[in-house]
């Protein structure tokens, strides 16, 4: 299994304090040592940054501690490889351009029979399961919307019934973007929590590290993270149930969908 | 104008001699402050770092020159803005997904009515001549050939006459490659260099660094070097001519094709 962290916030933010704690999962408090990646959205632009080593001895992550990179959202993962080597083609998130925008995803989890998932436009670089997932999921939504026909609830109509489908396949957390909305699937474990004033201090579990958010935000500021398991000890993180898609922009929850059907 | 630096190798190689050399472009010996960006090939996986600022201050760039990483194909740009503004979106490399493969692209130059090329499949995110480019090439390939059908030759006849009609509408001075082959087009600064045993010394022109490759090399190592202007100054350099399209693979020359029209 792997561990997620996503951030979205309503003006451009570091997430240096919660990657501090994130990334000793890649090897010192948690066994996530086969890679790891972050991507940023700033603005219009998208970068990611990714190695295949772990995340507690990479170059790579010392960077991303050190350069506090200002972004509205977020997605990161660390990986624990189940299907598919350990290798930088495997590495999450991955990436692909969909309307003219960055859509970037990560998955944690293992789906049984994920070939039998039908490809057509988007095809898997590397070969884990998570990937092939993803340019399914792409294809769904690009075979039944458009860039002028792509409403949030158009989409929802479409991404959860698919979440749903392969919820079925096994286990799959999903954090996925097109940089205004940051959707978030759960079957096993995903959490989340916001932040806003007033703000107070954070503890994280993972690290020594404690900050005072009051310091260094704006009474305006609304940030929402979200992370496989809780990252700090002294607040309170809200649990997603299996089947519940939760999506954020600017910070804030804006839509839901949940399946009642088991 | 911007500046263009690749390299394509038969063993994986890692660049930070040429980087050290070309970074320098970026504000120091060379006046492109506006971005940078350098992609990296390692076996099947493809990974990027991109930072919208000044190479010679990138917090970014002092990790790719401090981090060798071990590639077969690289693609670097550094930026000086004409069409589109400095932002992330607007910094090269950009790259694309096709046939389970990445692309990835950067240019030298300025296009006329770049914006009468119609697009398809592939959409940019930015707003700049270069990357609307790439995408209507891309959609060409695409459009053409499959996942079945895309030989060395099929690719070339494809490619060469694309590129010439980027030729047309202006100034095009491309790197392309889809992390087999290494495509370099020229319309008027490409220069390129193949280094092989016996290897000797090389002294960069943009910093006071020399190099011994004899001594961080094996005799059956073959190791290509693209540059917008050679990077060192006691080593004969290959000019491309107007209209040229040179193939790499594995280090050696493997294609070319040449319009004698003008």
């Amino acid at each position: 299994m792997c561990e997620l962290l996503g951030m979205s916030a309503n003006v451009p933010t570091d997430i240096t304090f919660s990657m501090a704690g994130f990334l000793r999962r890649g090897g010192a408090t948690g066994p996530h040592r086969d890679g790891w990646g972050v991507a940023f959205y700033e603005a219009q632009g998208y970068r990611e940054f990714k190695d295949p080593h772990p995340s507690i001895d990479s170059p790579v992550a010392r960077l991303i501690l050190d350069y506090p990179i200002k972004s509205h959202i977020v997605i990161s993962h660390i990986r624990q490889a189940n299907v598919g080597e350990v290798a930088l083609s495997n590495t999450h998130p991955f990436a692909r351009e969909l309307w003219g925008r960055h859509w970037c995803y990560a998955h944690n989890g293992q789906l049984k029979d994920h070939s039998s998932l039908p490809l057509g436009f988007y095809q898997p670089v590397g070969n884990t399961d998570s990937e092939h997932a993803f340019c399914w999921l792409l294809d769904q939504i690009r075979a039944q919307l458009n860039a002028e026909h792509q409403s949030l609830d158009q989409l929802l109509d479409i991404l959860h019934p698919a979440c749903e489908v392969l919820r079925q396949k096994g286990v799959f957390n999903l954090l996925l973007s097109d940089g205004r909305y940051l959707f978030a699937y759960c079957t096993t474990k995903l959490a989340w929590i916001t932040r806003r004033a007033p703000f107070g201090p954070a503890v994280l579990k993972d690290t020594e590290l404690e900050v005072d958010f009051a310091a260094c935000t704006t009474p305006r500021d609304v940030v929402t993270v979200l992370a496989t398991e809780p990252l700090t000890c002294n607040e309170d993180w809200q649990v997603l149930q299996s089947g519940q898609m939760v999506v954020f922009s600017q910070g804030e929850r804006v839509a839901e969908r949940f399946s009642h059907a088991d």
